[in-house]
């Protein structure tokens, strides 16, 4: 581990000197002491992103909700549970050359969320009031100071991939989409494998499926060439 | 692992010939393809039951759901999602001497789920539709024909554990209920060690905390008593 820091920190690579914030895995949403809502995001694919980064030579802060995967390894790692967590953990960051959320973020929370486990008994099913999240992608697309140069989001959909994620992007104001097909017939969504559309200002680019590591390095060097 | 099999075969233990059911792990219930309802349940304390009734010589059926922890060695293992995935597979089990319901499951499911992902905008807040889950506990304990001659239940509870409990025993109509705490404070969900009070027809017995390998090695000789 020691070697492998040395190694990154007389690194060469294309993006030495850049601070690339990356966001990974799923966030966990309390409704008692005991549940919670989650999503089948793994975390492979922001961990892989994350590393094929630092392979590149970037100083990558890795800000990650509950993921299945380890953390990769020379980043520097954020771990928090909510969506409201992560918005702050990356509000806190220091500036970033380029930002890639890849986490899956819970769109709502609960806002009766108790402190007690809720009973079974006598008091009938659950009443569960939700609120949105921060929109994390949005808030950064949109900074007025400070903004990364790049901001990538990503668009898991499961009906109308293209045709969400283009609007996803306008929405958001990013640079770029990362699109892909969760559809449980995919095998995506905790599988090894992804097959992405990378939608940007120049349409939508469909790249062959291929393992989430290959994915992974394809997009490290699609923004090292951005960074340039 | 095939020593341990043979091992296992050849086994005196006081189970031998026994055949126990063991459920363990949470339960997922979906919201939608990908948004799920969980539960803070490691599955630790349920494995640890199941290998050590079955280093007692005893044939463990393990239904587990989607666990943190890996499943034991030398037990048979049937994996479920849902709640009332995980009824039908205790319903599908052979006959067995004893059951242990150390799975959390969920109390709820959502009979809204979607087939599609649910989007955020435009359609406002989710509007979660819930009905209770089969009560597992209750069912086995009931049964007019072929009840395990003991059934044991686990009841996960953040305040008046033994008050609690002891209700629950009696509602469910099962033989003993471990207890336990799983208030935030405890670090017991998730954790290495639990602090249990096992409450049966001689009333309560509060054990000393202590790794959940010792409590499930004690809990297995107490059970090996009761079938001897």
């Amino acid at each position: 581990e020691i070697i492998a820091a040395i190694d990154a920190a007389l690194s060469d690579g294309p993006l030495k000197g850049k601070h690339i914030l990356v966001t990974s895995g799923p966030t966990h949403e309390p409704i008692d002491p005991v549940r919670y809502i989650a999503n089948r995001s793994s975390g492979a694919q922001g961990s892989a992103i994350a590393t094929a980064l630092a392979a590149l030579g970037a100083e990558v802060s890795f800000v990650t909700g509950p993921a299945d995967v380890p953390a990769p390894q020379n980043v520097r790692v954020i771990p928090v549970q909510t969506a409201r967590e992560m918005l702050q953990a990356v509000q806190a960051a220091p500036a970033a050359d380029a930002a890639v959320f890849a986490a899956a973020v819970a769109d709502w929370h609960v806002t009766n969320a108790g402190d007690s486990k809720i009973k079974k008994d006598g008091s009938g099913l659950p009443q569960l009031e939700f609120a949105e999240n921060p929109d994390i992608l949005a808030t950064v697309s949109q900074m007025k100071q400070g903004r990364p140069k790049l901001v990538v989001g990503f668009a898991a959909e499961t009906d109308d991939v293209i045709a969400h994620a283009t609007a996803k992007r306008a929405r958001k104001g990013c640079d770029w989409i990362v699109a892909n097909d969760v559809s449980p017939a995919t095998g995506i969504m905790g599988g090894t494998e992804n097959a992405v559309t990378l939608i940007s200002d120049d349409g939508a680019e469909a790249w062959p499926r291929m393992g989430k590591d290959a994915v992974a390095q394809r997009l490290a060097q699609r923004i090292a060439e951005v960074l340039l």
